[in-house]
């Protein structure tokens, strides 16, 4: 399948890297993919043209990268979502399933990040971002767990879920589909329709908190019940 | 064990008759225990005459009941817990244990109930409730269930966990002491300091999606790591 990533971070290389190893064509895009970009080490994530080399994806713009897509991937910054979706251009994601695994996570206070006031509480990233693209199916999924875990579970031994949220229940089968043959996900918590973002995005707090605390990001959550 | 609890809902009224039924002696505050406050029901709660009677605990005043505790729990709605603890008396808390339940829910939009921003972001519902009573030990704790879960977690057959905060681990200790003795509870997470209810009060977007999920308040989560 042809996969479009937005944002060239330690997600978007983790999930770009392991769908074009599993057979997918993906290109990730950046705002700009001058020399500069490319050979510039990002936090937690290699330079660009060391991560194409390796991993036989391409870098491109944003907009070429949603228009590659029959599945487009938003791993950018939280805070920089939705101008980076409108770099990609609502005409190259319409009509389209859009995976929004960012965080609305505001680091102007420092450490620990707080979730931003104005895309939490009665709203959601997940929810603005379908509000502002209507032609494209937003499914919220992985923004619950670190990037080794997104691309690999096993790597905790014991049960545990990925929560997804989206208006399209064809759309999240679609999701689920790719998430389970390219990274091995079985365990799903469907959460509704796309308000179920404002329950996943308000868990980085104490995923913040457990990584502190267990001094691994390898963990996740189980739901349980009677 | 003297035990106080601030507010008479459906949390107050769970924890009260669990704690009095296992020994301890519980004294619940209200803001005005007149003839009529104690007869009126409440939201999913006894009419507290009838709770009284039912449980041999007893009803009165906040500032009597934080007198009374040894322990005392904050058991109001999150939104009116700051004006209820002051109502009961920084004097009648000091030197005690506050197990703060509560959550910064404002309904002020009709449902869902969102977190409310001067009490989330960068601070929770307990930091601020330690910042206003710093002779008081606040544990967050219990917050993140259902009453049901919190004075029985056997009702739930698998592992699952309760998240814990506060400043003190002696106090945090005792609270683990009285958790386990009163309700059964056996696995916690340690989220650190006062901080972790961050975490812990951000749940509750999620918690309430599961809730409509699940069909049943009889759920938790368990953490899982490698």
């Amino acid at each position: 399948m042809k996969i479009g990533i937005i944002g060239g971070g330690a997600v978007g290389q983790a999930l770009g890297g392991k769908l074009q190893s599993t057979g997918h064509s993906v290109a990730l895009g950046i705002r700009d993919p001058s020399d500069t970009e490319l050979d510039r080490a990002r936090n937690f994530a290699l330079p660009l043209r060391d991560w194409a080399a390796t991993t036989g994806a391409r870098v491109t713009t944003m907009p070429a990268a949603a228009a590659h897509g029959e599945i487009v991937i938003n791993a950018t910054a939280g805070m920089q979502s939705l101008a980076a979706l409108m770099l990609a251009g609502a005409e190259n994601l319409a009509g389209k399933i859009l995976i929004d695994v960012a965080n609305p996570l505001n680091f102007s206070r420092g450490m620990p990040p707080y979730l931003d006031p104005a895309l939490s509480g009665p709203t959601s990233l997940g929810e603005e971002i379908q509000k502002a693209f209507p032609d494209t199916q937003v499914v919220k999924a992985l923004n619950t767990i670190s990037n080794a875990v997104m691309i690999d579970p096993a790597q905790i031994p014991a049960d545990h879920d990925l929560f997804i949220a989206g208006n399209s229940d064809a759309a999240k089968a679609s999701v689920k589909a790719l998430l389970t043959s390219a990274f091995g996900w079985t365990s799903f918590v469907d959460l509704g329709d796309i308000v179920g973002a404002r329950g996943t995005e308000a868990l980085l707090p104490i995923w913040i908190r457990l990584w502190g605390v267990n001094q691994t990001p390898l963990f996740n959550l189980k739901m349980v019940r009677a």
